[in-house]
């Protein structure tokens, strides 16, 4: 009874009461007419979020799901691909195209750090036979934000299509595909949705759409263009989620009742408190430069117990965050500040960050730093999203 | 308000209420301690459900996931399969096979007949390079049950892997997999599991098992010796459906309650009030001798308009049941008795059935098709489940 549960991990995160009941609704058939008119209504939001005036197909699928499905729906075997390797979700991609059978030429990036979009350029210019390049917008290892659109720059004026994940980005920062000339935009519900895990969106370009006219799915499962058919009809291939689609239609209702703006204002203002209250904490940011808006990695200071910090947090203090993967384990803590998550929500997980730092004999005696991070959050929201704070670009 | 909405398909289910406020629950993280508790809870009674000692995989895909999730472990492309083809599910298996690059051959079934269990015997005999038999458990399309068993005991004296598609089978009638001596069993969630759809599960036998570990995936989402490794530790190798796994908790609780009998029990008796009912309707059941427990299809009268009589039953009494696919739409209604559907639900789906086909101008005048309905769900009650009543085999 001293704690609520709060959840404050990059996916899944917590979820509105709205969604909740609308997860909660008896079934209704995914044939017929009911189900068809809340996959239009979805459709249209979708599609504002995704921007993009083509169609955005829901799958039934983890986010994983939905890579797989653009890899083995845009490539044949022996195509050869660029994957930005910057952390454990870049790796993914370098599985999903090696499984696929592609020629992969990985282009490594420390972790912490994003791509620069000339390293792209020159690996390109290098082997012009590659046919796809693999980023992510987040890389929720590292809660590093890549510079997509940049590289889109670069590819669309190529044969080579970008395929981007954006399951820890949509929804959270902004990534028009129409816009910023992409070629596959994706995501997963349980992250800027605020949906429960086991729904994944997915939206191409229209060239992206002719290669995949072109090319014999590699997995029957995913099966883009005939998803595409069914979606004009408002149906999936499949059986839909029926579940999570209602929970959609509650979540895009909330997301959206203001437009795109609000959604972007809220996530860098809690980017900016995150940072901000770590910074005063005297901790390092472990995305320094590029980052993302929906995960905030923080270094441990050293001597650290990560694993210690993070039980301490969950178990003494109620707030639950992620630690960090493969090479990462143990020595950071990702701040998940996506999906059902406000300004005093951060707040408490900075403090809960603070005591179990102290707790695990790290530091302790810090002050203000509450209150620093709420007047970041302050002063972002004043200002125009994506623009830098002076206090956190110290 | 006239009418409650009924959904009596053959998936979606109703959803009991439990299951709803499970399905409203607020996230809780995959990888941490309270979900892997409830994945070792769930764990235990689906391996109850599928007859099996070994692990039951839930994958984050529809049905058809679960499918495509099977042919791709347990085949390599070239291998030779047989297909039994009785309706449209016996084809998506065949679809899967050849996405998959396996040589297809396929057992012709008339729609509405199971297979014989000696023309499997023959088509293996007259091609001994068939190394896996692909069946229903319940064809959806028709509401046939196949001789899963039957076809069991010549798959298993063979090098030949027997995958049943246990899809609106598994919860309604049995299928033990070790006892039978099955190779795959697999199911969704929105049939006999009363939850939304979304969530797959899947189980091997031993020798299918060593099987997929020679196997080389086909589809990278689907990795089930990598699943099997990561069920061990409660956890799903991507990430898991949790709302669906919060529900399917429930719903197991639910389900379980007294053992497996109930459950059988239950579902017969009422697939002998559907076929009672619909016998004393004069009208002709379409699964004539081996029948599904969890879906019953009915003939309709000729010149009689199936969509008209579905649109009649879903607006003027708020039944929904589903009509026939391809070859059998407007012929045929299928009435779903499955999930949390009891046999009053069933009544008014007979009812609805009788008022519909009537002002579609197919008959009148039906008396005592209640009660002949409902006494046959007594008596079925107080029978052995599998137990065929007279009154519905004259």
């Amino acid at each position: 009874m001293l704690n609520k549960f709060r959840l404050l991990t990059p996916g899944p995160t917590p979820l509105p009461e709205r969604v909740r009941l609308a997860l909660a609704r008896d079934m209704i058939h995914h044939r017929k007419k009911e189900f068809k008119a809340v996959m239009g209504r979805v459709q249209e939001r979708l599609r504002l979020l995704f921007g993009t005036a083509g169609p955005v197909l829901p799958l039934s699928c983890s986010g994983t799901g939905a890579m797989t499905a653009a890899v083995y729906s845009l490539f044949q075997p022996g195509e050869k691909v660029l994957v930005v390797d910057a952390g454990k979700f870049g790796q993914r991609w370098a599985q999903i195209a090696a499984a696929r059978g592609l020629e992969v030429t990985t282009l490594p990036v420390p972790w912490g750090r994003a791509v620069r979009p000339e390293a792209v350029e020159e690996a390109l210019t290098a082997d012009p036979g590659i046919t796809g390049v693999l980023i992510q917008l987040s890389e929720t290892s590292t809660g590093v934000l890549h510079p997509v659109r940049e590289v889109a720059r670069i590819t669309r004026q190529r044969n080579t299509l970008l395929l981007v994940d954006g399951i820890s980005g949509v929804g959270l920062s902004p990534c028009p595909l129409d816009a910023w000339g992409l070629d596959c935009l994706l995501t997963g519900s349980q992250k800027g949705l605020m949906l429960p895990p086991g729904l994944a969106l997915l939206a191409l370009s229209e060239r992206a759409w002719k290669k995949a006219e072109r090319v014999t799915p590699g997995c029957f499962y995913f099966n883009l263009p005939q998803e595409r058919a069914k979606l004009e009809k408002g149906q999936t291939l499949f059986t839909s989620p029926v579940g999570l689609i209602l929970g959609l239609d509650a979540s895009l209702d909330m997301l959206l009742e203001n437009g795109l703006e609000p959604i972007y204002a809220r996530q860098w203002a809690l980017t900016m408190l995150t940072r901000a209250g770590a910074h005063a904490l005297g901790l390092e940011l472990f995305a320094p430069e590029h980052f993302a808006w929906g995960i905030t990695s923080v270094l441990l200071p050293q001597g650290v117990d990560g694993v210690e910090v993070l039980r301490l947090a969950a178990e003494k203090y109620g707030v639950c965050m992620a630690g960090g993967q493969d090479q990462l384990k143990g020595r950071i803590v990702r701040i998940g500040h996506m999906g059902w998550v406000d300004w005093a929500d951060v707040a408490a997980a900075l403090y809960a960050l603070e005591r179990s730092i102290t707790e695990a004999g790290g530091f302790s005696g810090a002050r203000d730093y509450l209150e620093q991070a709420l007047a970041a959050y302050r002063s972002a929201l004043a200002g125009k999203p994506g623009e830098p704070l002076p206090l956190i670009h110290s």
